[in-house]
């Protein structure tokens, strides 16, 4: 069987090392636009060759691992290359936008919208690992458009992984994951430009800072080049979030400023239930370095 | 020699497993106002005996480990009740209004203000370790008020627990951690708050929450009792850091609903500066449970 992926970094690199820990002896194909990491991703034993475009019809899985705008641009050749047995996934963080696209396409059967929740704020070949995914949710958008054995296949690849399966509408991910992963995004990003801003004057300040710090601004490590393009399809939801997120801490400022104590503690005891969540979460990945 | 701990939390419980561990041999007297944290100190071996109001004036050193709050209502008559040759000292997040309330009292030169900057968002004795503040940073404020005896037997205590000692002015501290340590905990608030009031509605979203999202809202479980009255204390400093965060917030809103990626992404781009930040860091107690 012959695997092709294609973005060689954190979640494409961890999907091909999975497949190779995980699954049944496969050959594993992959291609990234970026030279550096397609020599690394050979020579860490990532991938056992090249994927070039005229191998397209040749592989038997493709899966998507590349920024969410560059999807767009190349699922519909790519649906118009594959073989007629062969399956194409997606692995990006929205959902909606891509299932349109693909809607009225001849082979949208061929095709699986997927979003595993896994990833560190670390990027590249050397960032992926083969138990990246191991525990963690795959969620599976409009599987009813998806051939029943192609579908199968997937949901047995990811099963072989340990991922824990969830299938969701298309626009109802892009909405809730807005709450719980895309606005964590901005927070932090947020948070490390004010903290930066005035270390310009005071870079003494960072001795100060501790493990609280690092963990509330470790998403400002992340990539821009994967993240500007989710914020743009997202924009709607994320706006939303926002503004309640912004809402909140106005309100936060608004009963500091009037020394209303009560209120303010009552709003962290209620904020506390956040324990029961987190302990349904998965923090393993917190700690990859 | 005697030393005692009022407050036997997780700063309080962690001191006193790091004195019987890294010091010579010491007698740990200790209290709390919670029955059941006196209780568990004592039968975790955290301290040696109880700490009675009679004993004060037998101990050699005695640590403030209290929310910030109450060491502003037992330090002064404490300075009251300690020996001639006894050191006070307190544990607390905020530093100007401790320095400037015992300004005045006729001993104030057996007193240090202290901030070890380590703390894992977990409470009460049994979240205690001995290893807590080992490569942590100890700040410790206007040195040159306390008795030079007094204070060479402080800094070699905290030497003796590898901690990282630092001088600064109280007002200086007060300033800089709010950037660095109290907006971190507002931002997790709120954002724990913000999702959570959107869980009453829908609670599968919660299924859909990574790595991510856990690390942004750790701290929203930590101790409303504590962080109240630093918030309180540190209200001028705290209003002025979260103006800046929120104009930030508000400023990516704005480019967000402007469609200005160029923007967006340079601004994360900047900010990914935090890496170089964040390396000098121990962030080990990001993973303590």
């Amino acid at each position: 069987m012959r695997i092709g992926i294609i973005g060689l970094g954190l979640i494409g690199g961890s999907f091909a090392l999975a497949a190779k820990k995980f699954n049944i002896a496969a050959s594993l194909y992959g291609r990234d636009n970026n030279p550096k990491h397609m020599a690394e991703a050979l020579s860490l034993g990532i991938i056992d060759y090249p994927l070039k475009e005229e191998d397209y019809a040749s592989m038997d899985v493709i899966l998507l691992a590349i920024p969410v705008d560059a999807c767009l641009t190349v699922v519909l050749p790519l649906l118009d290359q594959i073989n007629d047995n062969a399956l194409l996934l997606d692995a990006g963080s929205t959902k909606a936008a891509i299932c349109k696209l693909v809607e009225l396409h001849p082979k949208r059967n061929q095709f699986l919208a997927t979003h595993p929740i896994a990833g560190t704020e670390f990027s590249g070949p050397s960032a992926a690992f083969s138990e990246l995914f191991v525990e963690q949710a795959q969620i599976l958008c409009e599987t009813h458009k998806t051939r029943p054995d192609l579908l199968e296949w997937a949901v047995q690849w990811f099963r072989n992984m340990n991922m824990k399966i969830h299938e969701m509408d298309a626009e109802a991910h892009d909405k809730h994951i807005a709450y719980v992963s895309h606005i964590s995004h901005i927070s932090s990003f947020m948070l490390g430009k004010t903290v930066i801003e005035k270390e310009k004057d005071e870079r003494a300040i960072f001795k100060m800072a501790g493990s609280g710090f690092a963990s509330t601004v470790r998403l400002a490590k992340s990539s821009p080049d994967m993240w500007t393009p989710i914020f743009k399809q997202n924009k709607e939801n994320i706006l939303e979030v926002l503004r309640e997120y912004i809402t909140n801490l106005e309100d936060f400022e608004r009963l500091l400023s009037a020394d209303d104590y009560n209120q303010l503690f009552e709003q962290m005891k209620s904020t506390n239930a956040i324990k029961s969540i987190l302990a349904g979460i998965n923090e393993k990945n917190i700690t990859k370095q």
